[in-house]
């Protein structure tokens, strides 16, 4: 598998600063206390391979347990105070993943195959149930000496699960839908995508600050990361490169799924291209040339252009919001560059 | 469906004293913040059929939370602070009911169709986990005054949860397996079935008594109840009649399950059935000369008496582990009545 250790380009300094300490405490709570079990989750998280042989391969981006950290540690916070709930952050991220690939069938993430493609659909399904098990785990144990702040951060999280839960039933409720509208679109994402991001700045600011206004902003701030990762993860998914993504060009139109760029489509120029989407979607399987008409039918709409366009609107607008907080010109720094990121990232 | 409204033999006193109670909190938990997402959880509880028609039909037999508010209140406590954990707790019950059923293809469960069945795996798989999420959620909205108890009852819980993921794991890594022991039987139900049974009396005691006597008693008592519970199940499943269980005679055995029946016959008599049981085990599917034929083996190895004595054996244990329990006369004839009903249940 030569496509899985090719290199990726330079993360900013955000996401990777945290890496060792993150890691570190993600091995420590997804422990071996049950070997037959954990060796999925260990594959999961891309620590070893299918049959156990440790590896050093590319890890997922870590985005939320980062924010989470960085947050906590540029509002002036203990990093330490904030890791337990950063590692729950990804754990729950890991474990909608699993679940995810179950309810989409799909084969292949990172260019590995996924948990149920190598273990079968019930085996898949405990990994990722322990996963979020152990996310619970990392904030009891780990925050005891603090109750308070162990209910506070329980309760976002838990809050922000269910919101990530009914946003991914939206999305598979459009599934074969023709009508869903931009508006629509938004709040399912908002729910899907955004609500764990969201949570992740949330915590790390009321770990990192006892000031009730920069925790206000962070949270808002987190709703426009979330706006801004998923629609980019759109682009990716329809223009991306495979290299990159680990996944084929085109992938999300293959899959009839309702991407912002197909929406917007639908919904500009409807006389025009909304029957035709429609009936190309209402295919049993889509071919190559019914996808590439449909990229013809985006680059006409200028789809893209218009969703870049959402993406660095929102990223014009955490700026302005950052502007707000007392950080450090350094840590001002180090959000522009996790901005910028966002913004251009190919993976 | 005339089988669903059929009557149940009375339930004792534990198991129907709190029901009402205990519906209330639980339809304010599983509250309709989703209405489409929700309508199958409500379905799931037996509240409402497929279409969102308010139901009155027979629901589970609720013994974990009973379990539960009935330790706190034999013990002396308040229900009212046990009542989120109880309501949690049966919550996660029926989380890991959705996705077990998801996991071993049931397509009914109590007379009806189950989730998966009616609203397909995709749907169904977050029905389980938003039920997982709603949990948590009883735990922190309820028990917030309390942070101290918050966390000990949320530990106990989660590492409940674990323990039981893990227990099922190894029951579907035990499927068509041909070696399987007693020993790794028993240590199977004690995570799948045993480790929420015994947190739902573990908790009860802890908000019930401030004696760690007592609570280290019940945490006893519930490993027991598990065995008695998870036996009765197997004997139910292979001997039970289809009205009272709503699954088929000798349903355990048409799906070539590794139940205690099964395991003994073929440990005790090795020579002489061993082989059989493997051969007819391994068979693409068992056709209704086949599972009378596994029928008469169970026959033969007395299976039947032998799983009920060790029904009996655990209900003689915590009849006896009960009496260095301080309780009232009434509580103590609750309990054996609660026990009795365990060792016969029929349902």
């Amino acid at each position: 598998m030569p496509d899985s250790v090719h290199l990726k380009p330079d993360l900013p300094s955000v996401l990777s600063r945290y890496r060792d300490v993150l890691d570190l405490a993600l091995k420590d709570t997804v422990s071996d206390r049950h070997v037959f079990l954990y060796d999925m989750l260990r594959y999961c998280m891309g620590w070893s391979d299918a049959d156990g042989t440790p590896l050093e391969t590319e890890k997922g981006k870590g985005v939320r347990p980062s924010l989470c950290l960085f947050t906590c540690d540029a509002l002036g916070g203990d990093i330490e105070k904030a890791l337990p709930a950063a590692v729950s952050l990804e754990l729950i991220h890991n474990f909608s993943l699993i679940h995810d690939e179950i309810q989409d069938s799909d084969e292949i993430r990172h260019h590995r195959p996924t948990l149920w493609n190598i273990w079968g659909v019930p085996k898949a399904l405990f990994a990722g149930n322990v996963m979020r098990v152990l996310a619970d785990r990392s904030m009891f144990t780990m925050l005891s000496d603090d109750p308070k702040l162990l209910s506070a951060s329980s309760s976002i999280v838990s809050e922000a699960c269910l919101e990530m839960i009914e946003g991914q039933y939206m999305d598979i409720s459009f599934e074969g839908g023709n009508s869903i509208t931009v508006d629509q679109y938004m709040k399912m994402i908002s729910h899907k995508t955004g609500a764990l991001l969201r949570s992740s700045v949330h915590i790390g600011a009321i770990i990192g600050s006892r000031d009730g206004r920069d925790v206000d902003i962070f949270r808002e701030i987190g709703v426009k990361l979330g706006f801004m990762f998923q629609i980019r993860d759109d682009i990716l998914g329809t223009w991306g490169e495979t290299t990159s993504t680990g996944k084929p060009v085109g992938s999300d139109i293959r899959r009839k799924k309702n991407t912002l760029p197909i929406i917007h489509a639908r919904e500009t120029q409807t006389q025009m291209y909304k029957k035709e989407i429609s009936e190309l979607y209402s295919l049993e399987s889509l071919e190559d040339h019914h996808v590439d008409r449909l990229l013809d039918i985006l680059d006409a709409t200028k789809a893209s252009h218009y969703c870049q366009d959402m993406v660095e609107n929102y990223a014009l607008e955490v700026i302005k919001d950052i502007q707000n907080i007392r950080f450090s010109n350094n840590s001002r720094g180090d959000f522009r560059e996790l901005v910028s990121f966002l913004v251009d990232r190919s993976f």
